[in-house]
């Protein structure tokens, strides 16, 4: 390990073994040594969920050729994070990124993504970190024609750090590389999900459900997240851990406390 | 079901056989009808997740005596919210109150907290919503002192509603009820954990992991919750959905994205 280059620590909720973290290694190792601890299965709508009622393996991988050090944690995104901190760098990391997540983190998609509450884990562990995610949830999700932007990203990142108690919330819309508008730096859209749950009888008579649902927008405004994606801008959304609604704590005040 | 009489959905992170839910039940039990969507365990850290990868079920159950209409689900308090919402509820709760949990979920704790998860997706389905918590993890936790100002804070909530895109994360301290000093809105301190954790070898050979720490705060600001915590206050926070660091949107955009 160079003592000179910047070590980065990689994760993500897909899975150790997902494209989007392996082309996210790739990248990374041009920037600097590379760590990952990532979920040794698909922990995708994590949220923060940490694991408090079990236990957590953790495992040395080698899935492709080169000198990062990677580990297959069996615990969440966050797990990962708190795990990589605590026991498995060898020393405190330059910048954290999670991702490339197979589908939108955009808007309210934010708080159920374990990609997006690792990079904010790492926020929180006092670590520059980014979540980026590429508009297209197949497998076989084509990563190459974002590789520009997310080095162009971490590399900012690397150099300015990051404001105190932020991360970044990066998506990239799934379109081919001329038709990039470039970065454009947005708020959340205010929209949310309209469950429908697939109501289904088991061979053995019980009801049971799948979460489905549509993503609905209420929001135009043009600094949103999803009015930038739509445009086929990337998104980037400095996101906080500090959820406290500030602006209406004055108001509350004027409440009867007794 | 009372027409006038306003509806309130009860959930919690502890499973519905929890201590907790069970005073919250039969304290909202005299402010309206209440319908009960809670885990059939425990679900403590689960944070924002919601099932995506698995089934989910729910069957009716029969605790405690009374006309409250009562589920447990499968799922984490996030997955609860969204069933009662679009499959459980006869009509739409005037109000979504969560917990009451067995510990604090001051701090940086309301991002584990499925508690107050579920809370935020109340708040995020448009119900006026409050996440409760006692500092105490005990099953045999005493929540007979906090009663009062349990269905204080749900009155006014109901009787003033609450500003869009928030709900409230209330948090009490274990104290006996003549010393609590009243009520205090507060933003969450910062603090976070220091993980250490506690590495063990299986029967096989194995190496494993539990999750455990110290809570650390950083943050000696009188309107924190951990102050008003410490000082026995009932504290109050005004929690938000929109996570984005509006703040540092200028500063982001100075930045050469080319």
């Amino acid at each position: 390990m160079d003592k000179k280059k910047p070590l980065i620590l990689v994760v993500n909720d897909d899975g150790v073994t997902a494209p989007g973290i392996r082309t996210l290694i790739r990248l990374m190792k041009k920037l600097g040594d590379v760590i990952v601890v990532a979920p040794d299965g698909p922990q995708s709508g994590m949220g923060h969920a940490i694991t408090l009622d079990s236990t957590l393996h953790v495992e040395r991988v080698h899935i492709d050729k080169g000198e990062q050090v990677e580990y297959a944690c069996s615990g969440t995104p966050v797990d990962c994070v708190k795990l990589a901190m605590n026991k498995l760098v060898p020393k405190r990391p330059d910048l954290c990124v999670s991702g490339i997540n197979h589908g939108s983190n955009s808007s309210i998609n934010v708080l159920y993504s374990g990609t997006m509450s690792a990079a904010v884990e790492g926020a929180i562990e006092g670590i520059p970190s980014i979540g980026f995610s590429l508009l297209d949830y197949s497998h076989d999700a084509d990563f190459s024609q974002c590789e520009e932007y997310v080095i162009k990203i971490a590399k900012q990142v690397l150099e300015n750090s990051l404001p105190k108690g932020t991360c970044l919330n990066v998506n990239i819309p799934n379109v081919k590389k001329e038709e990039f508008k470039g970065i454009r730096i947005c708020r959340q859209a205010n929209g949310n999900w309209h469950e429908e749950f697939d109501e289904r009888i088991s061979p053995q008579g019980k009801t049971y459900y799948w979460l489905t649902g549509k993503f609905v927008n209420y929001d135009k405004g043009e600094d949103t997240d999803i009015w930038a994606l739509e445009n086929n801008y990337i998104s980037v959304v400095p996101v906080m851990f500090d959820v406290t609604a500030h602006h209406v704590i004055q108001q509350l005040n004027s409440w009867n406390h007794g």
